[in-house]
């Protein structure tokens, strides 16, 4: 038996989100059929980030076991043969056979796409989200840094979803600008139930001049969700970066 | 009665190209129905470029007249609210009554657009051809070059069409890197039909070592379609910039 890990990029916007439904296409169902076609075997691939409807990836991780020959490298090839082409697979390697990529210690970065133009640019409308209106840069980066470090981030979690701890840790919030488009970079350790949506929808307000940039930390101090911003559109996520550590 | 002129962006990728037609929804279409809504007037809106089935534009350019009273800047935000997310409207400006984007000498810039990767990335896939294996770069720039000033282009013009003169001047073509894709940008007094389209797979042909560069100047000399190579598809295809002289 061997166990493969695979990298997978893919336009999000056909899919309710990457986990396994009964009612809606998912990445995994994609993945899943992908794979048995190749092998011949029942397959249920075990995802890094279960990301949300119409979030985009660049490289989120699956991994699965399989008895096959192939070599682990040619599966990419394979598989992509019986995936739409909204859903790529980026590399195939050999891993562990204990290898469980939400059991390891990782480093994720996510960027949130903006397009900050007058009219919004239709080839950008699947992949950004688009704002009109001025917006105060230096706040918005200076409201971020507070956000840098270890943290409870209970205030930018959606309230639905009951997890052991809503402690992490942010590495870095970039916020660059590239043409007309902005890109807010979220690297961190790991990240709550819509945390990256609610720390950029908070942090537009914060551009929007709506909120102060020192209400940040009074924010994450009070850990209550009703502090925090609205959480932006899906559309505008893209999870660009999984590294895994030791 | 006054002119308004609109510059136009869009995705292709839904519609059966620019021009109006019985059996398909075009970019006219849309533009027409959403002006009338506007204006409470029947119109049919000229346009500079009538691009293909599934082409893109930044800045094509349609002209219409009106009895309005709208003042021309504000047509754009009027004309938006009641068009597809997939069409917009970046800019609205009165023109003098004799302005046909047609009838005047113009300066037109298209990018092609190549994902130049080992798999394709699913967030291209509309907007860019996806080219695999290595391409010397050297060898299509200087093929390339070999394009630029007045030519007879007719071996790079789809024979269906019957035009006056296939004589054409091409100011510039680059090939730029822009991270894993490659942008060929050609700058033109005008282009025939597909033109573009037949440089660049011409061009991938020279890249993959199929052709030699020198051959560019014998199949322009021979006159003959035939001798080109293939048309490349029209999703990687983009209209950028469209300057009009004097």
């Amino acid at each position: 038996m061997n166990r493969i890990k695979l990298t997978v990029a893919y336009d999000g916007t056909a899919y309710c989100g990457w986990q396994l439904q009964p009612n809606g296409l998912t990445i995994e169902e994609e993945l899943n059929k992908a794979i048995e076609h190749v092998t011949g075997e029942k397959i249920r691939v075990i995802g890094a980030s279960r990301t949300d409807a119409g979030v985009h990836a660049k490289c989120n991780i699956a991994v699965f076991d399989t008895e096959s020959a192939i070599p682990a490298e040619k599966f990419s090839y394979a598989i992509n043969r019986y995936l739409p082409s909204d859903i790529r697979i980026f590399e195939s390697v050999a891993v562990e056979a204990d290898f469980h990529p939400r059991h390891c210690k990782t480093k994720k970065t996510y960027e949130y796409w903006i397009d900050h133009e007058k009219f919004q640019d239709p080839l950008l409308r699947l992949y950004s989200h688009f704002v009109y209106g001025k917006l105060n840069l230096n706040a918005m980066r200076n409201a971020a840094a507070k956000l840098e470090g270890e943290h409870d981030f209970k205030s930018f979690c959606a309230t639905e979803i009951a997890v052991k701890t809503t402690i992490r840790t942010i590495y870095k919030i970039e916020i660059e600008e590239r043409g007309t488009q902005l890109i807010i970079r979220v690297q961190g350790n790991g990240f709550l139930y819509n945390m990256v949506r609610i720390i950029v929808g908070t942090l537009l307000e914060v551009g929007m001049g709506r909120r102060s940039e020192e209400e940040m930390t009074f924010i994450l101090e009070t850990l209550d969700r009703r502090l925090a911003g609205p959480t932006a559109p899906a559309r505008g996520l893209h999870l660009v970066a999984y590294e895994f550590e030791d």
